[in-house]
């Protein structure tokens, strides 16, 4: 576990707290008190770090992440689709004024975009409950930019599945997916941070 | 305060938990037990439950925003630059083998963008983290796509200035940068969701 801990910069009292909470698999028993553990440990506790530190997960999400990950039953060629549901967050039901707006908006966009399968998915409530909350604080604006946000966003997932099919090893392309969702929403965001004090300083001195 | 619960959907215990934190300004009183709320009091506590549902903030955060959102001392001409540092989360230190790879890749970013004085920014440390534990996991390829990540994000960004460009309240173009940078990383991630589905979905039918 020391050789373990050296290898991954990770505490040892981490690494027995991640054993206790099974993000981590248990190591093959040597001796009473010593356990051996293989790459294949380095490389879940890099990822658990990974999804602790930037994928903004408790570790009971992790958890569940984890299970997900070591479930035989996620094929291969689906994985981006299986893998979503349990890294996207709970959707909120939207209940105020804005609800009814939202969610046709939403449906417009769907259809649009020749996305309508995709009227269940959950992150089609999360963008109807965003899009209430922006109505009910009267930030109309956003709406006649939504084609602007979602050509954005299709941007990025397209270099997404880019990355994902140069991935060969299956379970790489779970990790690669699961990693990307979540990583991914904190890299764009603070890509576009950067570029909104870029765009914000031009404005100001130009 | 009953009034104020019915034209928001916010349950009156919620309401008193609020000001009780500082999140709300206290109402204008009236009798003993009675103060009159008005249309900033609504406005305000619709912000704060945007922030709270959807801009993925504690109630300590928010109450720092608010304290932002109220300081005099924010400039109108840089409202963006300066609420950033509030809603950026604080970065992590890269500490792993990755870490110095991704400090090159970062600097070198920046420097294609034009983006050098940006160096300090605090996503440029988020960014310098998220890349080096991806690098950790072996994940080299995000590297060569860094740049189809910039420019939707850039995209991404210069929706968000045009957005910005058209609110002329000083009081509204904060919240529209607050809540536009928050809930604009829930809805570009709700949007890429879609678009990663939608595009896995082709590749397995297709």
């Amino acid at each position: 576990m020391a050789d373990l801990s050296a290898g991954t910069g990770v505490p040892v009292p981490t690494i027995k707290y991640y054993l206790r909470e099974g993000l981590l698999p248990p190591g093959r028993p040597l001796a009473r008190n010593q356990a051996e553990y293989g790459p294949a440990h380095v490389r879940r506790l890099k990822l658990v770090r990974a999804l602790a530190d930037y994928g903004g997960l408790s570790i009971a999400a992790i958890a569940g992440l984890v299970r997900h990950l070591d479930d035989p039953g996620v094929a291969g060629g689906t994985l981006l689709a299986e893998a979503q549901p349990a890294v996207t967050p709970p959707p909120e039901p939207g209940g105020g004024a804005g609800a009814g707006r939202a969610r046709r908006h939403v449906a417009d966009l769907l259809a649009r975009k020749g996305w309508d399968r995709l009227a269940a998915h959950p992150s089609a409530a999360t963008l109807t409950g965003v899009l209430a909350s922006l109505l009910e604080l009267g930030l109309d604006d956003v709406l006649d930019r939504m084609d602007d946000y979602a050509a954005a966003a299709e941007a990025a997932a397209a270099t997404d599945v880019r990355i994902l099919g140069d991935v060969s090893d299956r379970e790489r392309a779970v990790e690669v997916v699961v990693l990307g969702t979540l990583l991914g929403d904190t890299l764009i965001a603070a890509l576009r941070r950067l570029a909104q004090a870029h765009l914000a300083g031009e404005a100001c001195t130009g």
